[in-house]
């Protein structure tokens, strides 16, 4: 069971910019910070634009930032939004799905696996003790070897 | 969001065979009934049979059965067995892992997600009013045409 690369890189995306989310950020910056296709990720950022999550700026200067304050976005409202479908088997093309119980068990899986992502917004993540954005910059001095 | 085909072929030949747990299905029955590949359902038989959940009988008349009583068997045990992964999101290869508060949120989902399943059993779930089987077999007689 995954999300699609599409929400991964969203999700990542949205931690990256509720860290500081006052600074433009450009999408080179982000997709050097994650090791992640430029490419992938200006799709993903485009589609966070159009969706309000983002605010873009042009010019030399430019980037993206977020364009609502980070406690307002709940993690569930966004894996809604870039996943393609929760229909978490190929019930479509199945004949006996008129008469299968399954698909409200994993409908009602799928409800519950939401709840919990919409208790959890994007100023409740980076939470842990370690800087977040820390993480992307190289160490200042060679760690000696003894 | 997704289960694999190998899950979601798994939870196909469960329910079938929880619908007459005493009767011998063969693989070719299967395969028809649903209109699935005869070579990917073997390999899903094969698999629930090494874990205990189906009986072979060898022979013409032979085929497969549940092993253990439809009552007995939990989908979210199953889910849990045939799915290769339930991680969601490629953390293995992501930067921030160590301190990225998403990782235990997807966690959380997830764990909410096999609770709901863990809830039911293969006899709970071909309960609609239509007859399981029924689905299977082609119209007695053809309609007319007015």
């Amino acid at each position: 069971m995954r999300l699609t690369r599409h929400t991964d890189y969203a999700l990542r995306v949205l931690m990256y910019l509720s860290a500081e989310p006052d600074r433009l950020a450009s999408i080179g910056e982000m997709s050097a910070a994650y090791g992640i296709s430029h490419n992938h990720l200006m799709k993903v950022v485009n589609a966070l634009v159009r969706a309000g999550y983002l605010t873009s700026v042009r010019g030399r200067s430019g980037g993206v930032r977020l364009a609502r304050p980070p406690e307002t976005i709940r993690v569930g409202e966004v894996v809604r939004m870039t996943e393609d479908s929760f229909r978490l088997a190929d019930c479509e093309t199945c004949r006996i799905a008129p008469a299968c119980g399954l698909v409200s068990v994993l409908d009602e899986a799928v409800m519950a696996f939401l709840a919990v992502l919409d208790r959890y917004t994007f100023a409740d993540l980076p939470e842990r003790e370690v800087d977040f954005l820390s993480i992307f910059l190289p160490p200042s001095e060679p760690v000696p070897a003894d």
